[in-house]
């Protein structure tokens, strides 16, 4: 008899030379997830990278007991790497075999905080996709004036779109929202430039009339300034429009600390009140730290895919490893089968 | 023989019941726009809207000589009315009117703070375009980490793109960020999502190849990070990128405030802490705050139509007074016409 899913125990293939300071925070971040698991959970973790730069990190550590195997490779896939080339020639990457570990069935999950695109390409084509899914997607997730993120999607860059793929990722974005922000019926909007169903390209007015009559809380076209405003719990959008919005909000806090800066450099008066406000904007401005959501999955792979962002911290990593675990526990994958099922005409 | 175009006094159609706060800020506006003018320089106001709402607002009021008529009208175009549809059924409004006084040449210029597609499809439709343009366009100013806004088009919600419309939004956008940006070169920057020439759907690749062989200074694609970053004085894209975008940011310091104030009602320290950070966190979110750029232009209509934000201020109004003024003194549409014409072939 095999074990019931909450109780086994999880293995999680971990690149280890994914991020901008691999393999550091991904070894300090898998510790951190180990020492702060609940009671009574477990997971191993494997991380595929470098030995030689892996073993001299680990070395000197506390490692609170963490179930680690490593996995070498000698090859790396940067972040200006072209996801469709790395697909082909970099087979021997910590990226690659990190997620061929996970399509083989030795462990439960991958994660990595790697190039997105080569994420994507890799693991849409070692895993495969979810029955049902046209398109796998992956969304983000923004802060809003409510208690609760939002999760945008696609942010992906898919660049073609239609209807049906916009349909697909309003559908696993329910379901992943859901989960994430513990919410039951979640509010689904469509980004576009009006509120009214006629407003926008003919993709869109047809996503509108398939989304109205999905089995969704659909609540109609929303505007860019919704967004924030927390109109909706998830945003469905094109990849084009979702990725420069992405990058766009990434940038206001990098403009706001401009801005802070410039107005303290003005006198010593100033210096002074802007020494006085800075644990206060900090605190403010924790809520716009990705570092916080720690990651998000690839959505509607035949797998567990969890992407983290280039500059994640160990505490990024160790939120992305929880996620990947809180994936497998939810069975997110049965449910995305099962909504897209084709429904029978009663 | 006709006065030359810099001393000759300037005429302005302005919508009195345009903005949220009509006919108020709009009399207020051109008030102050005419105590503040320049030595040597001149203007006159036709006040276009309802007499029995302008005249008891103008009554109390001192105008410092503030030469004015009104052209009474009745019927006004809402927020929400149907841009075509008003441009159709609300021929007596006070927009309509205003653009009609500017086409016949009662007025060198035509400012409203109404319904921005009402703007561009009456406009459009009673001034014609200029010589070589396909498509109108409005733009928005955003500030940058450097000292210079960055100038984003189109934001007019033009969802059907070609890239010989980006191309003209280019050649359009450069000539007017010459002018009020007062740089002598303005970097041109394609938003795509990727930086690399291959990116982006098939219009931006096209667009991509036609701006490098314009007479401009295009540095290539830029992302979303990249527009408050300054990375480019001009950032052209879609309508409906620019317009989801244009929402997105407009939303950052409703957030930013909202996380202020839910910080403040914590505790009695973090109040005391925001009541010491307000006055330095006003100033540094001045930089946000479109009144300061005061109205954008219509470009690529044959007349000189500023559009400014519905919820427009006394001194919005004014800076879209002289916006109007610079853009005739600039001469600004047969320059564009002039960057617009086919090229000889040497």
């Amino acid at each position: 008899m095999s074990e019931p899913v909450n109780t086994k125990k999880i293995t999680i293939a971990l690149d280890a030379m994914g991020g901008d300071f691999a393999p550091k925070n991904e070894i300090e971040g898998a510790i951190l997830a180990y020492k702060e698991k609940p009671a009574g959970s477990d997971f191993e973790i494997i991380f595929v990278g470098d030995e030689n730069k892996i073993n001299p990190e680990l070395a000197g550590k506390v490692t609170y007991g963490l179930k680690y195997t490593i996995v070498h490779t000698s090859e790396v896939i940067t972040m200006s790497d072209d996801p469709v080339a790395a697909l082909k020639s970099k087979r021997g990457s910590s990226l690659y075999v990190a997620a061929e570990i996970h399509a083989k069935g030795q462990a439960d999950a991958f994660v990595s905080a790697g190039n997105t695109g080569a994420m994507l390409s890799i693991s849409t084509t070692l895993l495969g996709r979810i029955k049902g899914v046209t398109r796998p997607t992956i969304g983000t997730f923004m802060p809003t004036v409510n208690d609760t993120p939002v999760f945008l999607l696609d942010v992906g860059a898919t660049v073609d779109m239609k209807a049906r793929f916009l349909y697909e990722f309003a559908e696993m974005g329910n379901i992943y929202a859901k989960q994430f922000i513990g919410i039951e019926n979640p509010r689904i909007g469509l980004l576009n430039i009006g509120e009214e169903p006629t407003k926008g390209t003919d993709v869109l007015k047809e996503t509108y009339t398939l989304l109205q009559k999905a089995d969704l809380n659909f609540i109609g076209n929303i505007e860019g300034r919704d967004i924030l405003m927390g109109a909706a719990d998830v945003v469905v959008c094109d990849g084009f429009t979702g990725n420069v919005v992405l990058k766009f909000a990434e940038s206001f806090t990098g403009i706001l600390k401009s801005k802070v800066k410039n107005y303290a450099y003005k006198n010593m008066i100033n210096k002074l009140r802007v020494a006085l406000m800075a644990p206060t904007l900090r605190s403010i401005l924790s809520d716009f730290d990705y570092q916080n959501y720690g990651g998000v999955p690839l959505l509607g792979v035949n797998g567990v895919v969890i992407i983290g962002h280039g500059k994640s911290s160990p505490k990024a990593v160790k939120n992305m490893i929880i996620r990947s675990q809180e994936f497998i526990k939810n069975d997110v994958n049965s449910k995305i089968e099962k909504a897209l099922e084709p429904k029978n005409v009663t």
